[in-house]
């Protein structure tokens, strides 16, 4: 078993203050090959990523609730194409998003940074702003919204094991 | 740079074929560790795990294209609770048990064992069959069903890093 695989998952945590140390291209890079690797339904990645340094556009994604996105030295939205080449609707886009989220904060934990999750879909008054400051198609969503940066506090992993919520053959 | 987490992300891939060889609690125990540290909107957790190993639920829930549940010695089903303590509806409970799900993966990758995401929600035919399997009562829905066992064949991880997917600034 890769022990240090599963302590990393236990130890990734939700970094919400970041110190002023650029994030490199490498950095960003190693992060955005493991969002790619994520799973997605018949493989049609409908993943897009915009990495965004430029503090207009992430004061204008910042909207409350996700006031850091405005104090991170590289955002990163996670966007998903909403339609099949057929031009059909992908109904798993969200999903594939989601799984590509994961492996990125995953992999920023790896690097020794810090990193948030914050929701984008399907809240209007989040999305709406990150259409405007990203410039995104009619066919992409924004997913979620990834501020990174070297971790400023002391932030802990929580422990939120619960047997209780498992359950064996049938609820 | 924990480079043994890059890797895991990078080599895990859907196995969609097992050998007879138990899997053992320990196993889903460090699995269901994994999901459970996923992060979760406004930490509700609304993550639910049902583990199965009974045939005839494997069966009922295998419809078609994920009938490799139906052969896989242990079944982890995801499933999501969607509404909050106050019974208003949880928006974030896809997003939340998706990331769940893809933890769960790279924790039976790093296992030595083989997965695949299979999607549920929001697919009325995959879901009928899993609640009534599983005896899900009605605030809690299957999000994903993932079998898992020894890898019978040799699936390899598909290199699916596309830089035209990375967008800076601006669309």
């Amino acid at each position: 078993m890769k022990q240090t695989v599963l302590d990393n998952i236990l130890s990734r945590k939700s970094v919400r203050s970041y110190t002023d140390q650029p994030i490199s291209s490498e950095q960003v890079e190693t992060m955005l090959r493991a969002a790619m690797a994520a799973p997605s339904g018949r493989n049609i990645q409908p993943w897009r990523f915009v990495v965004v340094t430029g503090q207009a556009a992430k004061e204008k994604m910042a909207v409350g609730f996700n006031k850091m996105i405005a104090e991170a030295p590289v955002v990163i939205a996670v966007c998903g194409k909403t339609t099949k080449k057929t031009g059909e609707a992908n109904l798993n886009w969200t999903a594939d998003c989601a799984a590509a989220t994961e492996n990125l904060l995953l992999a920023a934990e790896a690097l020794g940074l810090g990193a948030v999750w914050t929701a984008c879909y399907p809240y209007e008054e989040r999305m709406n702003p990150a259409i405007e400051a990203l410039g995104l198609p009619d066919d992409v969503k924004p997913y979620s919204i990834i501020p990174v940066g070297y971790p400023a506090g002391n932030e802990m992993p929580k422990d939120k094991w619960k047997p209780e919520n498992i359950h064996y053959e049938r609820w």
